[in-house]
């Protein structure tokens, strides 16, 4: 892990790609990494992207890497996927379309897909972002497939959460009717070229008016055509505003704070998960109240409550 | 809590509604309900249903009813949506397909969520399988919106899973490669009056031969038109053999105690998460610890081995 880490350090993709999938696959070998390089992280500017499949994430994900590249920015795009085998695929055939970017040292695409890793792909994606950031990549975008919960936490992730929709779908009376208008920090109209969209950005103005804010920011609405570029400069400003506003007001401390927050309760659920299957494994008695609760003779919760203490009282 | 169980018991329906919003949202009632109910659990049949979005999943459910009437059996169906508030409108519209059995007092249809339960849907749907069974449910159909990992942990709830699939997808292909195939006790290509169903049902019977079993049940493959019930006798059929199967070799403890395995790591997980959230809300010291985290004195693995040795050694 140590050469991995001197490598990263001094920007070395291959290291960096190695030490992402460490991190994904979670465990001893992924904490050894963070806790070598987590002092080096904190600094890029992360940018969550989410919204339905279909609404043209992937190439508004790629024309925003050709905003920051302008700037000569280092920019990395973690692709994160928290279902399904079978839309893979999907995943990939998304990928492809960056292809424009391939050649520049400068640009690093990951797709990210759950391995397995019992605490789902959230803590994977937090320790993927640090590795990013102790490899000098200056904004690091998270895409994410669909809007389910899982989505959300990882939109989380973010200190800028782009909400990206498209008009006539109706997924904007339904992101407005589900609370799901809360976590946007800028909202997209994409295929902005389509008929009704800018009736889509005022229905979405409309109902920010309605909305309590907690902070100073206003979302932004971005009427945007991801293929054309058109409205990229606007999007890429209004991340950079969003920003310096979380900077000036504390909110970015306090963000990340709540994000430490929800990451410190999946790792210590992780390690409560993997102390228990230890345990099977080497425990009789474990195992025998395994076949205590199939026999019916004890329920699965009062059982739980007693291995809990068992688990953790002793060697941490 | 008392009351509920009683007339749960009893078979009321009101209750048994009630006792699943109860296990949905988790927490102390929740472990309660559980507790005094647990004992009544264990004797339905547990049938999974999942697939990609569109294979006509919620018709056949709704076929599957029909089926298990004829026997005079009672049958409750749980839809399980582990994602997503984009695709709650979705799930809706299913359930309305099935208003054919709901005037049938012997059915009960109910649509779970995730309620923000953080321990997530799976451990909802353990328990609210105990609740049916307690009130008298012989049958228990669970359908899972997708085939995302985490439908494939509920799936895995169930004794008997049935895979569809429908002819022309690519699914099929997809679902071999991707090493679905293994969770499927039952195969159904569904819509079987499109072109390709044998084609597709023969690709099936093809990759399974290459399978290693790991017991005596070879999957059956049944071509199905649910609209129609066309092949359903011959699934329900399918569906009871594979549970006489279990039954005879002794298969279904052994699955049933790997299926009690993970509900006890959930649990303990869950369990964990909740111990470090009141801690956060009670003590300074772990607050502290959050703001050193940001700050970058400490990485949040080296500060989870310290509280998690904290958090539990003392009351459990």
């Amino acid at each position: 892990m140590e050469a991995i880490s001197k490598e990263l350090l001094a920007g070395n993709r291959r290291a960096l790609a190695r030490a992402i999938t460490v991190v994904e696959d979670g465990g001893e070998e992924a904490s050894a990494l963070v806790r070598a390089l987590y002092k080096h992280s904190g600094k890029a500017h992360i940018i969550g992207v989410t919204g339905s499949p279909g609404v043209g994430k992937s190439t508004l994900v790629d024309a925003l890497i050709s905003e920051c590249r302008k700037e000569d920015l280092k920019v990395a795009v973690l692709a994160v996927d928290p279902s399904s085998p079978f839309t893979g695929g999907a995943i990939l055939g998304d990928r492809i379309r960056m292809q424009g970017h391939t050649l520049d040292k400068k640009v690093f695409i990951r797709s990210m897909a759950n391995r397995g890793h019992q605490g789902g792909v959230s803590l994977g994606t937090y320790d993927a972002v640090r590795m990013l950031e102790a490899s000098g990549y200056d904004v690091i975008i998270i895409e994410t497939v669909g809007v389910g919960q899982s989505e959300l936490a990882i939109a989380k992730t973010a200190d800028t959460t782009i909400l990206v929709l498209m008009p006539g779908s109706g997924d904007d009376i339904q992101a407005i009717k589900s609370g799901i208008m809360e976590i946007g920090d800028i909202f997209v109209v994409n295929k902005g070229d389509l008929p009704g969209a800018n009736k889509s950005a005022s229905e979405i103005v409309a109902s920010l008016e309605l909305n309590k804010f907690t902070n100073d920011w206003r979302p932004p609405v971005i009427v945007t055509v991801a293929e054309t570029s058109q409205g990229l400069p606007e999007l890429w400003q209004g991340a950079k505003d969003h920003r310096k506003f979380l900077q000036d007001s504390g909110e970015l401390t306090r963000r990340r704070e709540q994000r430490i927050e929800a990451e410190l309760a999946e790792i210590v659920a992780d390690l409560a998960r993997r102390n228990l299957k230890d345990a099977m494994k080497s425990s009789g008695d474990i195992r025998k109240v395994l076949k205590e609760i199939v026999a019916l003779e004890v329920d699965p919760h009062s059982a739980a409550d007693t291995l809990i203490a068992k688990l953790f009282v002793g060697p941490s």
